[in-house]
């Protein structure tokens, strides 16, 4: 048997890298109410990446384990513990610190997951399908036909946010930034797919034949956000979850004061904090459905054991990649 | 009897006072419902500027009369005219070409102002004031103690903005780009004027006792943009009316998605097209009566004959003046 690994970090640093360690640890005795959990699969996410390297707008105390989501199996309950059987595959809570072998957690926060799926797909169910889904769900309200944009197509909530849209009619323009990114986007459902570039608006009229854009979403920030706004229709909200250029979202006066073009961020976690849990539940279970039917999915670019968590993270802290690096430290 | 003129261009350009002359010309005979007004006085704003020089989100037709506010005096009316009597004192219709020795306009669209009120203030009553006015007031439920931030504090808006905070028991904090700025900003009421600078989050905090920032009204743009937000609360918006420094407003990702920081632009002109007539004149009123009363006004750093339109617009549009340029066509 494999000895117990955890990925942990002492420290945070601008190499993540270089701050995370896969170090043996003690499983501690189960009490009543707790649950053993082996981890099948958990994702390295962006966000992942910026909480190792201090960046993040919520940093957990020192030393922690890395991870925010995974999948897992139950394989130990402790005294008068009840709400889930041994054997049943089931979702981690988001933040228990996921790159792990083992974790025990309290069973009343388990959610337990159609059997049968995909333990890949289903370890990223927890972060990036939400987000792709409010970003779609709670800004606008959007009917089928309509048209949404978005930034960094290529990336994983972009692939999601693509196949929602699609699942409810809503059509998307997709913006990536170099060519070689094209044809993945398309092959996930995109309707339009484009290179950034300074005559973008007039490119995405050219594309929708001047339709409304009723959405954009931005994940790069700094000229992009500004070039994405440009092709909204009047009054319509840019959101940012993200700004993969590390520079400041950028709007011109023009859509800010003349076209009414608002700007706003979403954060997961803020989500997270203020929604009640039977509604996160609830998300959680439609999008778990989707994956299980094999309606929503990501492309994994590579599976790593824990014992080579900093090869992982370095993996995924590059901006090229073909899809989602996972932890598989029981494979 | 001096000429009639009228402050014309028949194209617009980078020199505002190169394409706008004094022309005489004749007064048509009244109809049914008209009214012929002398007008009194009429302000140079930053948007009559930037009509000239065509960057501005609305732009009249051309060839076209200068000026969108004013306050004349009914001097004649045509047959079957009523509503308004011979000597009254009246807003000119927003956006009637007001730099002008008379104007014909339908005695329909004419608000008569309070008696014995000093013209010239008058004059600037429809555009800056309700500015000021509507962004304290549409954004954010504001409560006596509330402290609120902007930027370019010595403008005309801002000015408005403090006396009318002031009137409510909301606090301002004022951020000016040079310190000969300060003391006439402090002189209208301001509780706290500080000069922008990339610690103006960490003097903000000082100057306040920590105070929640729950509005950032923005004149500025580019990073002067990003320092307002840094010194808000959490999901406070920035508003925008203006962008004295012509470069895109920017917004850090961290206000943006961490802080919940969002931007949102306020267009005078898409409140006039959207809100019902009679709400229009009943903040006229309201803001009538404090000008009347003394409590609302700005400074004039000038007044120009209509003949020396030229010289006027210049003024108008330099950075550095003490107060408002107005066109006194019958002075």
């Amino acid at each position: 048997m494999k000895a117990n690994l955890q990925a942990r970090y002492t420290e945070r640093g601008a190499i993540p890298e270089a701050v995370i360690e896969a170090v043996p640890f003690e499983l501690p005795a189960l009490k009543p109410g707790q649950a053993l959990i082996e981890v099948l699969a958990a994702p390295i996410n962006p966000s992942d990446v910026l909480i190792l390297t201090g960046q993040y707008g919520a940093l957990p105390p020192l030393p922690a384990i890395g991870g925010n989501e995974g999948v897992g199996r139950v394989v130990a309950l402790g005294p008068d513990t009840a709400g889930v059987a041994v054997g049943r595959v089931v979702l981690l809570p988001v933040g228990s610190g996921t790159w792990t072998t083992h974790l025990v957690v309290d069973a009343a926060r388990l959610i337990a997951l159609p059997d049968g799926a995909d333990h890949q797909q289903l370890s990223m169910l927890a972060v990036n399908p939400p987000t792709a889904a409010l970003l779609l769900r709670d800004f606008v309200d959007l009917q089928p036909g309509d048209w949404i944009i978005q930034n960094a197509a290529n990336s994983a909530v972009a692939g999601y946010l693509i196949q929602l849209a699609a699942l409810r009619g809503v059509r998307t323009v997709n913006v990536v930034r170099r060519e070689s990114a094209v044809a993945g986007v398309a092959a996930l459902g995109a309707d339009v797919v484009l290179v950034d570039g300074d005559d973008l608006a007039a490119r995405v009229s050219a594309a929708t034949e001047g339709a409304a854009i009723k959405l954009a979403v931005d994940a790069v920030g700094g000229a992009a956000t500004r070039r994405l706004a440009s092709t909204l229709a009047q009054g319509a909200p840019v959101v940012a979850y993200g700004a993969l250029s590390g520079q400041p979202a950028e709007l011109s006066p023009r859509d800010l004061i003349f076209n009414d073009i608002t700007l706003k961020g979403f954060w997961l976690a803020r989500w997270f904090r203020t929604t009640a849990p039977a509604q996160q539940v609830e998300l959680f279970a439609e999008l778990a459905g989707l994956i299980a039917e094999g309606k929503l999915g990501a492309p994994v670019a590579a599976t790593y054991d824990l014992s080579r968590i900093k090869e992982a993270v370095a993996a995924a802290a590059q901006g090229e990649r073909s899809g989602k690096i996972l932890i598989t430290p029981n494979a």
